[in-house]
């Protein structure tokens, strides 16, 4: 048995309680200051109010203000904050760990910096003071919060730079349901798993350019399954452009696939299908959390920095640019199919 | 304007007569012999009796018999056929066809050969005395008959050795709703295309697993994008087995996305991951073409006869083998989850 903190009560901290739990590890769940509220029902009968499903009873509940006592003793940290989190958990959090307990955290996403290189989440708290010394690990692929819950197999990578440690953290975590492969390739599974948030966005444009055509609820595949393709294609580039293995492709691809059906990024970008403007389709969902906004916009703006630097052809990412002057620059949805055509000549 | 003429009015063929006469050709339908109630309904009002859409009025209709005045004066023929008639295509059409007229052929699968090598469609006719000096090329990629005739944006690949005739081809089909890529890599195309019939099977067991632990209408995504993942990881390595450009994984990806969501496969896998026998299931979808039990089939000898040659290892492959042991040994479905776990060290 051992000692898990979790910081950060949001719904894919709280639905990894479940394998956690299961496998009789004692769980310390600690709210951010955004999960107040979240920690003060849990504490009243195990109810998550975001996630919408009853934890095991055992858990302990942490709020902010307590994070130290949640982590003295702990053997394992795991960091649960969504990617607008990532300042503050350096600050916040990174100073009071241990070097010698490790880390592991599910935020998905990249920085991209100026040269247009980009920056995986790990790599960043690891280039902070309090973090440089830190074993820092990280969780990709399709894996989305109910469903983990639920008990639906989900089958993740857990990438690290000490195979030693992702294995002892793969035997904390794995259960029947919830299946874990490992990686030392931290850039091509953190890479993967952040580019298909803007993928996906462009994707769910063609759900919304059926309903454009057909009236709502008309569901047509030619058209996904066309972008989709298309998605496959230019992420095994930016890949490439990333330094990450090409085989990664396989957690980028099921978790695009797990994206385009899971709630948020699908709404946004069939609105946007539909023709309605970007600015009209962020007040429609004013309130939720929009990571492939993020995500593509940096995506986009590597790309370009790329491309200035003769590193990249902003011509190899039609879809990312085109997703990327919808939500950058007011155009109206407009599909670039021709500029998707290829000629391979063996 | 040039004059097309499609041999087989099967849902896909007939999906093409859409862009094709948009585009001004003369189209000359005929019907394999099992067509014959498809051109009497045609030829009465232009509803495809399958197809359950309304053709274009202008198209020319052909019983089989009066074939080669379809035939007669045509500058490229479309061959239609199903896997199923593979051999009726090679017997019956290929010795009517004049070698200065391209052939282009929708019929998506492969042979294997018992040395575990894959032979495609294209090659197989090239193989036969009548086909041997034919300019033959091939169809593939996501695209639903249905989605097509309601000019939902498809992309599909034409594959050939002639880069000249497929920019031909291309000029007659291309619409702003039909997008065509082109590649001289034919086993790649077709391989990935085939492939995906199989995989799409594989899939589908996650929708009827779910289904078995929650109820019929339970849908959820983490499994299904799990066994995608790992799905295009197999593609990949078949693809390469094949000798096809990685590439084309794009296209395998994308037919793979429409095929799970496009009936007959999808629900072959539901019954079966719902716990259905095999037996039963085929008997529940009697009368219904399956070529997805073809294809993993074949697929499946293919990997075991390069296995036994030291060309391939059936471990590399352990959903395709829990495909085939299920529909050719009567197995039941219990997904290999822990043989799809990888350790990637860099």
């Amino acid at each position: 048995m051992a000692i898990l903190t979790f910081i950060g009560a949001g719904q894919m901290a709280s639905a990894l309680t479940f394998p956690t739990f299961e496998n009789g590890h004692e769980i310390r769940l600690v709210g951010t200051p955004l999960d107040r509220d979240v920690i003060d029902g849990l504490r009243k009968d195990n109810f998550h109010i975001n996630l919408k499903r009853t934890l095991h009873d055992g858990i302990k509940y942490y709020q902010v203000e307590e994070m130290e006592d949640a982590i003295a003793g702990a053997d394992v940290i795991l960091g649960g904050v969504s990617s607008f989190g990532v300042d503050w958990f350096a600050e916040e959090v990174l100073p009071k760990l241990n070097k010698d307990v490790p880390v592991i955290t599910v935020t998905k996403g990249m920085i991209d910096r100026e040269d247009g290189t980009m920056m995986t989440y790990p790599d960043f708290w690891k280039s902070t003071e309090a973090g440089k010394d830190l074993n820092m690990n990280a969780i990709g692929g399709p894996c989305t919060s109910y469903e983990l819950a639920d008990k639906d197999h989900s089958a993740v990578a857990f990438c690290g730079t000490d195979i030693d440690t992702l294995r002892y953290l793969k035997s904390l975590f794995e259960t029947d349901y919830y299946h874990v492969s490992l990686s030392t390739d931290v850039t091509g599974v953190e890479c993967a798993v952040a580019l298909k948030n803007a993928y996906a966005l462009g994707v769910s444009l063609a759900v919304g350019l059926a309903e454009k055509r057909e009236g709502i609820g008309a569901i047509h595949y030619n058209s996904q399954a066309a972008l989709f393709g298309q998605s496959v294609r230019e992420m095994r580039r930016l890949l490439a452009l990333a330094g990450g293995q090409d085989d990664n492709i396989v957690y980028g691809a099921g978790d695009l696939y797990v994206t385009i059906f899971g709630g948020r990024t699908r709404k946004i970008g069939t609105l946007l299908g539909r023709g309605m403007s970007f600015d009209d389709a962020m007040q429609e969902l004013a309130g939720v959390t929009l990571e492939s906004i993020v995500i593509a916009t940096r995506t986009a703006r590597a790309v370009k920095a790329l491309a200035k630097n003769g590193k990249a052809d902003t011509k190899d990412f039609p879809l990312l640019m085109h997703v990327d002057e919808i939500i950058n620059q007011g155009k109206a949805v407009d599909i670039p199919w021709t500029a998707f055509e290829t000629e391979t000549i063996l």
